[in-house]
C-alpha cells in the first residue's frame, strides 16, 4: 500500500509540477505582451541615443540609460565593466560620379575604421568587380590609380539571408586591402542587403598588416546599379570626398545587470545584447532590440517572482561592431572572478517575430534542448536546432558555456541592418514582446531543470 | 533480366522525377525572389489607385490596371465580371470631446455603411461600455439619449491576432444597432487592432432590421485610452460630424486571368485576392498584396513554361469589404457555366512572411495536402493545417471547391488591417515575394498530383 501512494504521489506531484512550469511561461508571455516598458526603452534608445557609436556621447547616455532601466527592471545589482574601444568619426562625405550623360551624386556611407581623404577629396576612374579572383586576373596595370567598385549583389534566391549577406559582406570587410594591393587607391562597395533601395548599409573594413590603407565607402544598392550602368560602356570617373578620421582608442562600458542565484549564486546565465550602434542609425534592430529583450529577461523574472536557481545576468554588451572588446572584457572579468557561465544566450539578429533557438551543443543536451520546444508550441515557436550563438558571448566558449542564439524570421532584417533605415518605427513592437518573451521562458527553462 | 531493367527503369524514372518537381519549385522561388514586376505592381496599386472602395473611379483604375498586368503576365484569356456593389462615401467627420480639462479633437473613421450625421453634427454625453451584455444591464434609462463608446480592447495576450480581433469586432460590426435597441444616439468604437497608435480602423458596420440606423464611427486606440481616462470621473460630451452616405448601388467588376488547363480545361484551380480597399488606406496588405501574388502565379507559369492540367485562374475579387458580392457573382457565374472548380486558394491575410497553408479538407485527401510541405521546407514554410479558406471563395464551397487559405505570420497585421497606415511602405517585398512562390508552387504542386 506505501509503494502505491508513492507512485500516486510522484505521478501527482509530476503532473503538477509540469502544469506550473506551462503556467509559468504562459504567465511570461501574458505579461510581455501587456506590458509597454520594452517598448518605452526601445523608443528612447532610439530617439534620445542615436547614432551611440563607441566612444561617442550617445553612447555613453545609452549606457546611462540602459543602467537606470536594469534598476528599474529589478535587478538585485547592476554596474558597468571598463571596455577599451576604438574612436571612429565620420566626416564630410561625398560621391559624385561623372559621366557623359551628366554628374550623378551617389548615396554612400565611409566604412568603420576607414581612413580617409582630405577635404578636397580623390578623382579616379572607377572599374567594376564582382569578385576578388578578378583583381588578380585585371592585375596592376588595369587597376593602379583606379576606385575599384565592387557590385557583386547579395544572392537573392538563398533563403537565408545571412547565408546571402555572408556571400556578399567580404567585399566590404576585406575589398580595401585586395584592391590595394594592386594599387586602387580607393573602393566604393555594393552595400551588402537584399534591399534594392537607396539607402548605404555601413560596416567595418579590416585592413591586411602592411597593405596601404585605402578609403572605402558602401554605396546604396539603387546607386550601385545606376553606377554599373553608367560604367558598362563609357569611361566613370568618381570624385570621393569622406573625411572620416581614426582617433585614439578610448573608453566605454558593458552594463550588466544581475539577479543573484537562489541555490548556485556562482553559476551564471547570461542573455544579452549589443548597446552600441552605427553613427547614421537608431540602431532599433541592431541592436536595441536585442539590449532591450535583455533587460525584459530581468523585469519578467522579478515582476512574475520567478527565483531562479543561478544567477541571471542581462549584459549590454559594449563595441559589437568595431572588434567586440564588449565581449572579451566579459570573459576576461569572467575568468578573473572565477564565474562560472553555465549558459549565454545572444539576441542580434532583430527583433522581427520569433521562429526559434539555435543551440551550440550536440548529444543529449541537444536533445534535451531540443525538447523544450513544446513548452513554445502554443506560441508558434517551433525552430530549435543546433547552430546560433553570437559573436558576444563567443569567448565564453573557451568555458564550455552553452551558447545560445535568438532566432527571429531574418526576411526583412537586412532592410535596416547597418543603415539610417533601422528605425523605432521598424519595429513591430508586439514581436519585439513575442521575442523577450520567448527568451526569457527559455532561461527560465534551461535553469529550472538543468539543461 | 528484363525485371530488373523494369525495375531500375522506374526507380530512375521515379527519383528523375520526383527531382524534377523539386527544381519546378526552386525554379519558382528564384524567379519570385529576383523579379520586381509584384513590386512594381503593388506601387502602382498603393500609390495610384490608393482608396478604391466599391464603385469609385479609383477602383475601375485598379480594375483597368490589374486587366493589363494579368495581359502581361500571359493569361491566355482576361475578362471582367460585372459586379453589383453598394456605394458609401464618406463626407467630412470630427469629433470633439469636451471635458472640465478642455476639448480634445478624436482620431475617428465612419464606418462603412454608416448612416451620417447632418452638417452640424450631434451632441451627447458618452457613456462607456465593455460588453453588450452591460447595455441590457444599464438599460433605456441610462442610454437613451447618449452616444456608446465602445471600449473593449483587443486580448493583446491571444497569440494568434485574429483569435483578437474576433473578439471585439463584434462592438464595430453590430455595436450600432445594439445600441440603438437602448436609444443611443450614436456609436463611437474602439478600433479593433492591437496597436495602441493614433489610426483609427474602420471596417462595416451591419445595421438589424427594423432597428433606427445610428451613426457609427471608430476611435483610435491611443485616443480611446483618452476618452476612457477623461470619462472615469466626470461627465464627458461629445460633439460628432460624420456626413457620410449611402448612394445607390452601382456595377463594378471582377479581374479575372486564366491559363488554360492543358489536360482539363473545365476543371479551374482558382487563386485570388480583393481588389477593393478602404478609402483612407492603399490597401498594400489589405489586399493589393493578395492580388500581386494572384497575379504572380500566372506571370510565374507562363516565365517558367509550366502548363497545368487544370486552367488556372487569378481573380481580384470586387467588394470584400463591404458584402462580398464578387465573390458571390463568382460563384453564379461557374455554375451558370457549367465549370468544375477543384481548389480555391484566397490571400487576405497580409502578405508578411509565408507560414504556411491551410486547407478545408479532411481525411485521406488533407494528410495528402499536408504531405506536400516536405517541398516547403528547404523554404521555411511549414505550417499545413486542417482550417483556412477565405470569405471570397467561401461561395465555392457547395461545389465542394478545396478551401485554402494563405496564411502568412500576422502577428503585425492589425497595425495596418482597415487604416491610413496600410501603406506600401509597411510591406516588405521579399516577403511578399516568399508567399507569391509558395502559392504559386502550392497551385503546382495540386495540379501535377490531383490533390
Amino acid at each position: 500500500m506505501k509503494n502505491l501512494l508513492t507512485v500516486v504521489f510522484v505521478l501527482l506531484g509530476s503532473a503538477l509540477y509540469a502544469q506550473t512550469t506551462d503556467q509559468t511561461v504562459r504567465s511570461i508571455f501574458d505579461n510581455a505582451l501587456s506590458d509597454n516598458t520594452a517598448g518605452e526603452h526601445l523608443y528612447y534608445l532610439c530617439k534620445n541615443t542615436k547614432g551611440r557609436i563607441p566612444g561617442s556621447q550617445e553612447a555613453i547616455h545609452a549606457i546611462e540609460y540602459t543602467k537606470w532601466a536594469l534598476i528599474e527592471a529589478g535587478a538585485d545589482s547592476v554596474w558597468l565593466q571598463p571596455v577599451p574601444v576604438p574612436r571612429w568619426v565620420r566626416g564630410d562625405e561625398k560621391a559624385i560620379a561623372y559621366t557623359k550623360m551628366g554628374n550623378v551624386e551617389l548615396t554612400i556611407s565611409a566604412l568603420g575604421l576607414s581612413v580617409g581623404t582630405d577635404e578636397t577629396g580623390i578623382e579616379g576612374n572607377i572599374i567594376e568587380i564582382m569578385s576578388f579572383d578578378d583583381l588578380s586576373k585585371l592585375g596592376e596595370e588595369n587597376i593602379s590609380g583606379r576606385i575599384v567598385f565592387f557590385n557583386r549583389p547579395v544572392d537573392n534566391t538563398l533563403i537565408n539571408t545571412f547565408t546571402g549577406y555572408a556571400g556578399a559582406v567580404d567585399q566590404r570587410v576585406y575589398g580595401a586591402s585586395e584592391a590595394a594591393r594592386y594599387g586602387a587607391v580607393a573602393v566604393i562597395v555594393r552595400s551588402p542587403t537584399q534591399a534594392d533601395h537607396d539607402f548605404a548599409h555601413t560596416g567595418v573594413v579590416r585592413y591586411s598588416e602592411g597593405i596601404r590603407k585605402i578609403p572605402a565607402v558602401t554605396v546604396s544598392p539603387a546607386d550601385a546599379d545606376l553606377l554599373s550602368e553608367m560604367a558598362e560602356d563609357r569611361v566613370v570617373s568618381l570624385h570621393l570626398v569622406s573625411t572620416c578620421r581614426n582617433l585614439p582608442d578610448t573608453l566605454s562600458y558593458n552594463v550588466v545587470g544581475e539577479i543573484r542565484g537562489s541555490e548556485k549564486p556562482n553559476e551564471y546565465i547570461t542573455v544579452g545584447g549589443h548597446l552600441d550602434a552605427w553613427d547614421i542609425s537608431e540602431g532599433a534592430h541592431d541592436d536595441a532590440g536585442g539590449c532591450v529583450q535583455s533587460i525584459e529577461t530581468i523585469r519578467l523574472f522579478k515582476e512574475l517572482g520567478i527565483k531562479p536557481k543561478r544567477s541571471v545576468r542581462a549584459v549590454m554588451f559594449m563595441n559589437e561592431e568595431m572588434n567586440s572588446t564588449g565581449g572579451q572584457v566579459y570573459e576576461d572579468l569572467a575568468e578573473r572572478n572565477n564565474e562560472i557561465h553555465y549558459a549565454a544566450l545572444e539576441s542580434d539578429r532583430g527583433v522581427m517575430s520569433p521562429l526559434g533557438f539555435g543551440f551550440g551543443a550536440g548529444g543529449e543536451r541537444l536533445s534535451k534542448l531540443i525538447g523544450l520546444s513544446t513548452y513554445f508550441k502554443p506560441y508558434g515557436i517551433e525552430k530549435f536546432f543546433r547552430g546560433g550563438g553570437g559573436s558576444d558571448i563567443s569567448p565564453l566558449k573557451r568555458f564550455g558555456t552553452l551558447q545560445i542564439g535568438y532566432i527571429p524570421d531574418t526576411q526583412r532584417y537586412f532592410w535596416f541592418h547597418h543603415s539610417a533605415n533601422d528605425t523605432f518605427e521598424q519595429v513591430n513592437i508586439r514581436e519585439m514582446q513575442l521575442g523577450s518573451a520567448a527568451i526569457a521562458s527559455l532561461i527560465y527553462l534551461i535553469d529550472l531543470y538543468d539543461l
